[in-house]
């Protein structure tokens, strides 16, 4: 048995959760619903206009990771924060759900910080992010441990890590020490206007490497540049041996081996939608691993995904398993 | 009219704020429902044995500040943080409700960091707190600035801030401004550890200058030395203008003037019981400095306490305001 059942790489950072009116968005300028990229000089200028926030550590695959140590998979996370306060809370939250995280800490005498994410929930429930990476965005291929990559059944690549110059390095690193051991391997695309400016990377990568690839409907269509969703699923579908894309409230549409599944999504009440793509795929990356088939994977994922929006932060508060246990599940 | 309804002054801090079972609490060594005072590896240690945490500001009398500020109530606040992570979102959480914060951060080359609590919130939704004072501790006179004093109707005084060697001196400075400009005094007794470290002077200050005294019951049974509630409220309502003891499920004793009022509790599903003597003072002294009558003002706090303890974190979520007038109190 493989030490981890997963390992995720991504970008490590506190999310900076606040209300905000939808004419908010507006006049500063904040694309709603996606995730835009900032600078320091940004992230203090929005930061004293927003209103009273709280800290919970987020980053997309740090948040899959802490599902899957939450729900008791065996499971590790590569990211990169300062010595600084709030790099601090990020590897408490990580290892106090259960992970392993052993990435070195930038020094603090390091200008960039702890990289931090401004998100601005609307009365919808819908999430708008402002990024600023700080250190997490030098993660490079020293960062990656290829013993540990090769302990690993899964390893589960974030999109947005494409941002990054040096990450590319860093992917193929622990996807080479991984596959070389007989892993496999998962990314999510995270974001569309990131595919926009990655395109060709996410392309070759997906049909070169992934395993198993966990999308949505605008991320598939930026992909494939079409606007019909049938189209881009039957070419993703073509391409990676099994599909997770997800679409809202309408659920889950699951690919393999020329099958196509169609899963629900649970109901709920969307306090936060921070972390459902997140936990989706944390749910569903633990059912795998334990052996379950894709639907019982898929409806795992929504359970997971329902939860975590029901609350404010990207970090599951409810117990999974009795959650699992409820829908029939486990 | 003055600038400021109310100028609070106490410790100020960002709350950690995480889950634990009873067992743990007598595992670690934690009194239930109390606040200890923590040095940093305390701190440290303890932070490394609790679960997956949330930070949201607090600070006792920060909270009573941001609760008026949140009330639309014309406040400031007053104690210290440093200039790091944690002391810039306390700083932004206090003024991004409205309230004016003018404290002098310590510098980076400060060895204390900024204060924080380590808030251990068990299933009945008692909070034990664990305080790592920092910075906060070395609040001296020199940070109190007697024409902000001058132009408070109120001053609001935290008993913790009885614990800090220089903080005595302070509040002097504050109440000397204060009172020779026409206002008033009000303090909260903070907690029963906390009066029997400092029991005589506290009952110098309220015999000689408090106008208001925020309390609750284990706080005046401790100041009074006695065991028997009905005799510490005659003592206490014999010494102060106006007392407002609090009495969790049983809601608020008003004493004035010889008279007494009971205002019941606002029954509610305690979540975390974080901020509810903090929040019962802001609406309290929003009332009072709004015309009015005591009665009102303990409905007031009672409703502000109510909404606190139904979710994690002691500053307000939902619209105070709007609470009062589903009330029927304003």
């Amino acid at each position: 048995m493989k030490k981890y059942q997963v390992v995720g790489i991504g970008n490590a950072m506190v999310d900076v959760l606040a209300r905000a009116e939808d004419a908010f968005l507006a006049e500063a300028g904040i694309g709603k619903g996606i995730m835009q990229l900032i600078d320091m000089d940004r992230a203090v200028s929005l930061y004293a206009s927003v209103g009273p926030a709280k800290e919970i550590s987020g980053g997309s695959a740090a948040n899959t990771i802490a599902g899957i140590a939450h729900l008791g998979g065996r499971s590790a996370y590569v990211g990169k924060v300062k010595d600084d306060q709030l790099g601090a809370i990020f590897a408490h939250d990580l290892r106090a759900q259960g992970a392993d995280y052993e990435t070195a800490m930038a020094p603090r005498t390091e200008e960039a910080e702890t990289g931090r994410c401004i998100v601005l929930v609307t009365p919808d429930g819908e999430r708008s992010m402002n990024t600023y990476l700080g250190v997490t965005e030098f993660l490079s291929p020293d960062d990656i441990d290829e013993a540990q990559m090769a302990e690993a059944e899964w390893i589960y690549l974030e999109g947005y890590r494409f941002d990054g110059p040096d990450s590319h390095a860093a992917f193929a690193k622990a996807i080479s020490a991984c596959k070389g051991a007989g892993g496999s391997v998962s990314i999510t695309l995270s974001d569309p206007f990131c595919i926009e400016r990655h395109r060709d990377a996410f392309r070759d990568m997906i049909r070169d490497h992934v395993d198993l690839l966990f999308c949505n409907r605008a991320e598939i269509l930026s992909m494939y540049q079409t606007d019909d969703f049938d189209t881009a699923l039957a070419q993703v579908g073509a391409e990676v041996g099994i599909v997770a894309c997800t679409d809202s409230e309408n659920g889950v549409h699951i690919l393999s081996d020329g099958q196509r599944w169609h899963v629900p999504a649970v109901p709920t009440d969307i306090v936060d939608a921070t972390g459902a793509g997140d936990l989706f795929a944390g749910a569903f990356l633990w059912g795998l691993t334990n052996g379950h088939d894709l639907q019982t994977c898929g409806k795992m994922g929504n359970v997971a995904a329902s939860e975590v929006i029901s609350h404010i932060g990207a970090r599951p508060e409810a117990d999974l398993s009795e959650l699992f246990t409820r829908h029939g599940l486990i």
